[in-house]
């Protein structure tokens, strides 16, 4: 007999049809054959592909480098315990017994695990669609938290920041080229970041005028520990 | 005006309908923007996920560690440049002076990265099961030598090499269980494997009976130098 999944349908928000899928990828190595391991393997990869395609359509102007890191932070580990929580995975976990009495059922590496695992086994019950559908349902937090704060650019960041500060005036930062080198399509720019008020100067570089403004202004932000 | 792509769409065995895809992934960054940085992020996703959907499913016996060994074999770079060449990449890249200068049109990384481009912008062009069919087709030698020869367990293969051996008589291995150490579900099998004609016996253990023999197998292939 399985036991009653109804709190976990309700947290995941998605109801298994075929249940074999989820006890095997609630089964941790330890408690024998089939176990998660190729579920897990499944829903690694699925995982990293729906966030890649979610942060594309959602982040147009993102740089490649910028994509990346947001994914890092969504996949990694700390953000998939934090959805194990959510779950409260810890008490459907099929550990075996020396696991179980290590306290394998509050270990990250097998929570982490077991997430990715029902991420896959969801994808084999249903589909792509419904996968992604889950996944941004129980990533929501995260993905909101990439919005509000990581994802605006450094440029607009340091100008919140100054209007933020009581002044006597507000305060805008001043951006000025220094030089421009290299010829058609390998143009690199120089830029210079005044700070009023900021005793250095700080200064970026860019294939664009626009992208060496905004690596001065990040660093700007750093000096004044800006986070 | 975009350069004949019509051989391109033969190789690729797809043609695009938005061709600013195309254009924007043969793109490198030396070219300035837009380029194809953010469609490599998307197509090096796909690329993942699609494989190892596809590989979980044609090897349904295939352990996690297998699976994962399979996918690095098939989107490593050096495969990635073997599908650029196929699809003779090199002629419509879009590079910077520098770049071209400097050979970038025969540099592994920029053929690899634009293998990926490439498959970000079908996917965009198109969907995810014309994105998947695409893959399927172009790796389809690649997915064929994994089914020939590197998916088959270490105790059919070293069966098969055994009966290949023009022996007086036919040579099969005996497997001999040794001792099984553990309780329930956390048993460790200890297996000998005596190969006749072989002077040395391997050894092998595993958590079932099966495991340990695979892994005697897998040693005595190495003994005997089979790969």
């Amino acid at each position: 007999m399985n036991p009653n999944y109804t709190p976990l349908y309700q947290a995941l928000t998605y109801r298994f049809k075929q249940e074999h899928y989820l006890t095997t990828a609630l089964t941790h190595r330890s408690a024998g054959t089939p176990n998660n391991e190729r579920l897990e393997f499944l829903g690694d990869a699925l995982l990293n592909c729906i966030t890649a395609q979610t942060l594309f359509e959602r982040f147009p102007n993102a740089r490649e480098g910028e994509l990346t890191r947001m994914r890092a932070n969504l996949v990694k580990r700390d953000t998939l315990v934090q959805i194990a929580q959510h779950l409260a995975l810890g008490q459907y976990l099929r550990l075996g017994g020396g696991e179980l009495k290590t306290g394998g059922n509050g270990r990250a590496s097998i929570l982490s695990d077991t997430v990715e695992a029902i991420i896959g086994g969801i994808y084999l019950d249903s589909s792509m669609n419904t996968c992604q559908s889950v996944i941004l349902q129980l990533w929501k937090k995260f993905f909101n938290n990439l919005s509000q704060r990581k994802i605006k650019d450094p440029k607009s960041r340091l100008q919140e920041y100054l209007q933020s500060k009581q002044q006597p005036l507000p305060t805008i930062p001043i951006y000025r080229v220094l030089n421009i080198n290299g010829t058609d399509h390998a143009q690199l720019f120089k830029v210079e970041c005044l700070v009023p008020g900021l005793s250095q100067s700080t200064y970026g570089s860019g294939e664009s005028r626009r992208r060496a403004e905004q690596s001065a202004a990040a660093k700007a932000l750093k000096v004044l520990n800006v986070d």
